[in-house]
Parts: C-alpha cells; sequence; structure tokens
C-alpha cells in the first residue's frame, strides 16, 4: 500500500493583499494559487514552507499559526497530498516571482480570484482564525 | 529523493486519565505512547487517527480540534515521520487492548511516565491548548 504525499502551503497577508502565485504548470495551470510544494526527507515542515514560499515569491517568511491540515484524498489529481497550511509573516526577501511560478499576484482575500486545489477553503479558514476541523 | 512518512496521533481525556499504549514492539517497545500510526493512501487524516485510536484501544472517537504538526526528522527512529496530533472526544466503543499495542494504560496527563517518540511534547501542546509551533 502507498502513502500519501506531504506538502504544504502558505498565507501571506502584506497590507490587506494576499500572496498568491500564478500556475505556471498543470495541473490548474494559469490558476492562482497559494505558494507552497512537497515536504522533502529530513526537512521539518516550517523549514519546508518557509523554502518554497522563499523560492516561489523571494519572501522571507516565518510561522505565524497553523491554519490546518488538508487532506481529502482527490484534493490534488496528481495523487493523494496532504497540505499543512500555515499563516506566514513576512521577515525579509523583495516579492518577484520564482522558477516555479509564471507570476505572483496580491489578490483581496476576501474577494478571491478561483484558486487552484481547494486553496481558496485554506484562506476561508485562515480568515476564520481557527484551525479547520471537518 | 524520498519524502517523509506521514503519521497521526489522538489525545484522549477520560475523566482527567490520559488514554496511552503501551508499546508491544520496537521502537520504544514497553514505553507508554499516544495510540496513533500512520496514515493510508487515499484515506484522510481525521479518518485515519479514528481507525487507529479504535485499532488500538477499542474507543471510538470524533476530532475535536488539531494539536499540532510534529516534523522534526529525527524524531521517530526508523525514519523520518511526521506525525498530525488531534485532541479527541470518545464517542463509542469500551476501552481494551488491541492487536498493535500490547496493554492500554490510563495515566496521569500531569505526571507522565516516560512516553516514546515525542510523545510528551504532544501532551504538553494538548495541555497547554494551543497548537505548537517552534
Amino acid at each position: 500500500m502507498g502513502h500519501p504525499r506531504l506538502a504544504v502551503d502558505g498565507v501571506i497577508v502584506i497590507d490587506g493583499r494576499l500572496v498568491t502565485v500564478v500556475r505556471g504548470q498543470p495541473p490548474f495551470e494559469g490558476m492562482h494559487a497559494l505558494p507552497g510544494g512537497g515536504v522533502e526527507l529530513g526537512e521539518a515542515v516550517e523549514a519546508a514552507v518557509a523554502r518554497e514560499v522563499l523560492e516561489e515569491t523571494g519572501l522571507r517568511v516565518a510561522v505565524e499559526r497553523l491554519v490546518g491540515v488538508y487532506s481529502e484524498p482527490s484534493r490534488d489529481p496528481r495523487g493523494h497530498t496532504v497540505s499543512i497550511a500555515y499563516a506566514l509573516r513576512v521577515i525579509g526577501g523583495a516579492l518577484r516571482a520564482g522558477s516555479d511560478a509564471s507570476a505572483v499576484d496580491l489578490v483581496d482575500p476576501n474577494r478571491l480570484p478561483p484558486m487552484a486545489f481547494d486553496h481558496a477553503q485554506i484562506v476561508s479558514d485562515f480568515l476564520a482564525g481557527r484551525p479547520r476541523l471537518r
């Protein structure tokens, strides 16, 4: 029996605007998404989300709080991937698109564009201010 | 590059006593631990923790809240395993040892016996009442 993959996603709000990446590859190519990606072997999840956000947005971040754990088996069409979502605060860097994303975009978290995966749910849970329980 | 395994652990308090299992196999054989285990492909994490707790303790449980995410690469000597810990409430069943555990034991959560893995930290975070951040 296989095992689910583990990923992390980051919620970053700067002056009331949510930091998103516009996906440069399938699935959900061209759609907005939270910055994030897979956790590597030997890497703590807090380090993984900081690494992915830096790679994709140019921002250096620290973990502020846990938003929730997202594990519906169908949430990623590539296969079962469990994502741990964190609210992050910016501690350095400068916003720019990284190699994995075609663009970064600041959006209104209360009026989201169509979002990849279940990222609209993650933002909704972030705005509600508490970890999500099913 | 490999990926970390994903596990779940459950914190259950009944009449002020913490439900633990006494491990029947290495690592940490003979030590107390929280009930829990690996997440299977196609299984949501909330379902995984309920399944593992039922298997190991006989208790039917529902998720009350997220305690934290534990991902230090060295926390499990068998290899990098990220565990998601939930506080659970009992909704049925009856306490009995399951196949994976040699015994179940109710302990004082404020005066823990030596615990396997980082489970003493999980209980401490549970008692503090908020998700742990490093």
